[in-house]
């Protein structure tokens, strides 16, 4: 008889954000009439800068001539994005990254999802609350989680980001293995500073702890924070990081993304015999994952380009006006709020308000999606997230609804 | 302490083509001068076809503008591409599949090593012996197996294709959970008839058993062998379908697929209940998916237009004409083989020669890459595999060089 892993049986209802797509298209049904502003799952709404555009084009043109066609590519990517990457992203700003630590994906999702294949199944893991659900949901699939009890799973350490602690969690005094951040944070838009990183950094480090660092939103950043864990000195040892072209160029429906393993970052068997992380992950990718569409990878490499540069700030700032619009509002309509300075997300106490509620009264009376905070874990109950990914045209017309309704 | 699963310390050295391409590496810099024709690893050498290439650029373009650009699609894909490979790929030839069913992915490799995740880990598992690597290895590093001792993993019921037995497994005689199966064979060439897939539907059917049916190689097929296991009455309750671009349209550098999970398909829990696989797959893609490049999608479709059913038969021609001309000469030189009349792959039985030494002398005395059988299982051993996949005049060139040394 054919068994089901019974770990997908703990699982919350649906994935977030297909939940709320139901519940949008509900609304959507109910009122045709309606025009729905979406500021809800982090979403580009702007073409894709005109460099990527033009290299997609000659990629695909490549793919066309029997002489320049490309089969199957290294499953970790082309050496001259992984090249552009190193230099550009990494060692431009101190951060000495390898070529060869860089690999190539088709996501951040997928590449936070999988990360956790690679370690013991008894590990003690520290996720932050709030957090991006599939930090948590592969490991409840995989199960290294109880039961899911008071909003919580057990056996997940979690670490609470609250107005308490300026929504940057404490380093804990439990030991961890395993513990996963995410700056700017996704989903309360806050940034962390080189001192608070290298504090969890020497965490690791003391504890021989590993730390996945999210950085999907790094090109957002306006104040000094690091765009990198690895601007932090010692991080190469105890630090993997989640870089994607989603957010900086447009690429969530184009996909690429990229993550670091740095060859001098180990992990330990029973015996506390030291394994290359990075051999695991190579292991890993040549076995379940056959590398990026090459006319994709070759518009990333774009992005590097001096016009992708140019065309990609423009991106970002395009959207950090929105965010810019957004807090303004939501400031001037007396709610408390984090995020947005160097962030798409904008975090809003919704005071006694239920998250779930404040979401279904902004999509009933202003038709206006955001995302509930409690979607995100318990600490986000109250709270909703609203994100600057759209046209300044809508941010501005839904920010005429809400003044209107709150 | 952060350990590691130590699953992945029971895999055998590397990944067979990873494996494969360092030895080509060595060669080739040891031997500059001499002209290396790779028959080894299953990668296609035309260019996409005009149509694909045409709707990809379309694709893109689509890509540059705010009005037609398209961020975050389905994680099943699109329902232009699932409706024509539901009608084209299935519905023609009177397998009842819906565009529901169909489940698009950036590559059959990824989603053979992926579906394992959905089952228990104390299944009972059939796999081929000889097999593509990944469906063995990624249920290795899920810790379905025991240690690897003299060519085989303790707790795999290997299911072994030998001349004694046609290369087609027999139904076994014991009971058996998750059964993979792949037809026409990699490595081995083979099609299986609707009689001999019946009789594992049936196997599965009395024994509440899933299979998971590869046609990657399905288009290659010119005797009457079923194309789908769903041609098969009584298969949409226990079979999962994996399909491929990769070989159909020259899309192992483009990356998509499909798996096709019929609705009705159904699992158990502990309890004996039914549970749908459809549910399970679409809650592990939501989570740790996030769909396939657009315009890849588009250039995908294009395969299904007049134009692209046309251009892609001519693709398979070309190959399936090399095909013919390896199997003439392999038969000219007295060896044993099968294979070739609807596959791409050619098995050869080397005689006496052991698999890595036929592959070795190949290289040095012919500088000709085949893939050693060995790396595919035990019963791979005394045996090579021959891709189709390159040019008439490389291929013509590279049995005029076997019959220089064999």
């Amino acid at each position: 008889m054919i068994k089901v892993n019974d770990n997908y049986n703990k699982l919350q209802a649906s994935y977030l954000f297909a939940d709320i797509a139901k519940r949008v298209e509900a609304f959507e049904q109910e009122n045709p009439d309606k025009k729905i502003i979406k500021l809800g799952i982090g979403d580009v709404t702007k073409p894709l800068p005109d460099a990527c555009i033009k290299a997609f084009h000659h990629g695909v043109d490549e793919m066309s001539r029997e002489e320049s066609f490309r089969g199957y590519g290294p499953s970790s990517g082309y050496d001259f994005l992984r090249e552009a990457i190193a230099e550009k992203d990494f060692q431009k700003r101190g951060a000495p990254i390898s070529p060869d630590e860089v690999f190539v994906s088709d996501g951040s999702k997928c590449d936070t999802a999988n990360f956790q294949e690679l370690f013991a199944n008894d590990i003690k893991i520290g996720i932050p609350d709030p957090v991006y659900p599939v930090y948590l949901d592969s490991n409840v699939m995989a199960g290294r989680t109880g039961i899911y009890e008071n909003g919580r799973y057990q056996g997940i350490h979690y670490l609470e980001c609250t107005k308490e602690n300026n929504f940057l969690p404490e380093i804990p005094n439990v030991k961890l293995d395993l513990i996963y951040l995410c700056f700017p944070n996704n989903p309360i838009g806050t940034t962390a500073s080189k001192q608070y990183l290298k504090q969890w950094v020497d965490y690791a480090r003391e504890n021989k702890a590993l730390i996945l660092f999210d950085a999907a939103y790094e090109a957002f950043i306006r104040d000094d924070s690091p765009h990198s864990i690895f601007e932090v000195k010692g991080a190469k040892e105890v630090a993997v990081e989640f870089r994607s072209f989603s957010k900086t160029a447009g690429f969530t429906g184009t996909r690429c993304a990229a993550t670091i393993v740095p060859e001098e970052c180990m992990i330990y068997n029973e015996n506390n015999e030291k394994i290359s992380l990075y051999s695991l992950w190579t292991r890993r990718q040549n076995t379940k994952f056959n590398g990026v569409s090459y006319p994709v990878q070759k518009a990333a490499e774009a992005v590097y380009s001096d016009q992708g540069q140019k065309e990609t700030k423009e991106l970002i700032s395009y959207y950090l006006k929105n965010a810019d619009i957004i807090t303004k509002t939501i400031d001037s309509l007396g709610f408390d709020y984090v995020g947005g300075g160097s962030s798409p997300y904008i975090w809003i106490d919704g005071g006694k308000r239920q998250s779930w509620d404040f979401f279904q009264f902004l999509l009933s009376e202003a038709a206006v999606v955001c995302t509930p905070g409690a979607g995100f874990g318990k600490c986000g109950e109250n709270y909703i997230r609203i994100s600057a990914f759209n046209s300044h045209e809508n941010v501005e017309q839904a920010m005429k609804r809400l003044k209107e309704i709150l």
